[in-house]
């Protein structure tokens, strides 16, 4: 592994970008090496969250959202970060190929993640990856969650703004979304609004963000698009640029951009801190001492957990 | 907090179950010492988890097996791990009212639980609610949660027998599913099965197993049922104990209780060595100093994380 990569990174060249992801997702111990030094180079691109159930149609937005973008000149990196076991074939797939459509655009790059095998979890491989993009020149990243479950409150501390998107037909099972989504929400689409039922999807979002409140005074964007159609997407461009001038305001962006550093570190400084204590009472027989002795309940977990961490002198 | 909890607890109180998983939600810090004791009286019960899409029917299959358990004289206990707002009514909440017919039988205990607000997560709460159900003398333990994201990768390492519930209706979208949900499904239902293309559903799941492989040697059953007409539930309990019976083969049940011993002793372990370890840079003003240089760019975040980790004198 060469500093060359890092310079042809630098240069915005697409291949070595790639490579490099892929030495990421791989958990290529030397890919660090790299990163530092392409860290120095981020924090120029304006970064976009997208969240929603499968299906909801968030590529099909971040595919048009891409032809604007190019419209205005504005390079676009896109992760889609991909909870898909890549076995079958099917809709996700189709929309990965509708996107690839840009793919001989040098000025985009789109890029799916697996979920699966990164240490330290997918929001560091993400976060990794979005720098690489970042340091690659790309202008504007977008980055697609599958908002069931714990991840979409990761993609908040890795963006400026973070699109919600839901549709009609989930209308119903809106309640299973997490309140979480309420409160990272900067804008909510309410996309296939074609079929019915959006006015009372609105309602309930409306309802829903009163209840769960801003504490930063921002106030969420509702917008009923339909992406197959072309309806909407201008107006979600022009929420996330609102939204963008809005933490232009104050210094919010600043204040944005240090708590997006602050999750990084600590959570490198927590994989640091975890692998070595778990090297510690693993190498003095520690862990298989307290392991044993929970398995016999002899001690209990907690009782267990804490006496390994006197043990090793923490 | 008396320690009367704890007898009462032991002694299958109701009020006093459902008393401790509030305070262990609301990580009330004494609720701990009591968990330390009841963990002493645990790893009688079977745990069950049982996991899938939004709308798949798990809510309903859940209900026609509690009926199952019931019959044969079994106490249940039910977790469901609820990503929901709790903020809006529809399905979900309509499939808990279903359940809730059981509330008046003392051999069945049902709880939902808020995936927020829970440091160390929801599967760190989760783990402690079975062990107050497992204390408390239910049997049989069935842990439902959302199977989107990384959450249903966390059930398999709290549980015994993992059911994963698909419907054709989701079909096309089977590839969103993680491939981790075809390493960790000991059972896997078609519900719905009566919408047509089951067959095509259960083709694809048999393949997605072939290519996945399983390191344990049990081949998953697939099973194909309509909760709603009572089709395919007995299999489902059959399907359970068949797998129950082949964990108890050759010394598996135990491996499989050391695995989850482990990994909640590990999970403690990080909470309270990260929890000192951070302590210790903030004191100490070392944590300051870094996310100030990292915001500023004149360090990278890894680099960071590492001299702090010397820092601190780890």
């Amino acid at each position: 592994m060469s500093m060359e990569i890092v310079d042809l990174i630098l240069k915005g060249d697409i291949r070595s970008v790639s490579r490099l992801i892929s030495l990421v997702e791989d958990n290529y111990p030397d890919a660090y090496s790299l990163l530092k030094i392409l860290y120095m180079h981020t924090g120029r691109a304006y970064r976009i969250g997208m969240t929603g159930m499968p299906g909801s149609g968030k590529s099909t937005i971040i595919d048009m959202m891409i032809e604007g973008f190019r419209e205005k000149g504005i390079s676009v990196g896109v992760i889609a970060v991909d909870p898909s076991s890549h076995i079958t074939s099917g809709s996700l797939l189709g929309d990965r190929i509708r996107m690839q459509r840009h793919a001989i655009d040098e000025g985009v790059f789109i890029r799916s993640m697996s979920t699966r095998g990164h240490l330290g979890g997918i929001a560091r491989a993400t976060r990794d990856v979005v720098n690489i993009l970042d340091a690659a020149g790309k202008e504007t990243i977008i980055v697609e969650t599958v908002g069931v479950g714990q991840d979409e409150v990761d993609i908040a501390s890795i963006v400026y703004t973070t699109v919600v998107v839901l549709t009609p037909d989930f209308g119903d099972e809106l309640q299973t979304l997490k309140a979480g989504l309420f409160e990272i929400g900067d804008i909510f689409v309410i996309n296939k609004s074609d079929l019915g039922r959006a006015d009372e999807l609105e309602h309930d979002i409306t309802e829903a963000l009163e209840i769960t409140g801003r504490k930063d005074g921002w106030r969420p964007v509702i917008i009923k698009a339909s992406a197959l159609k072309d309806e909407g997407i201008s107006e979600i461009m022009k929420g996330v640029e609102m939204h963008r001038d809005y933490l232009n305001e104050a210094e919010r962006l600043p204040q944005k951009k240090e708590s997006i550093s602050e999750e990084e570190v600590k959570g490198i400084f927590g994989d640091i801190v975890m692998k070595e204590a778990l090297k510690k009472v693993r190498s003095r027989g520690i862990y298989s001492k307290y392991l044993k002795m929970v398995s016999k309940r002899e001690i209990d977990p907690y009782t267990a957990a804490e006496e390994m961490t006197k043990e090793a002198g923490f």
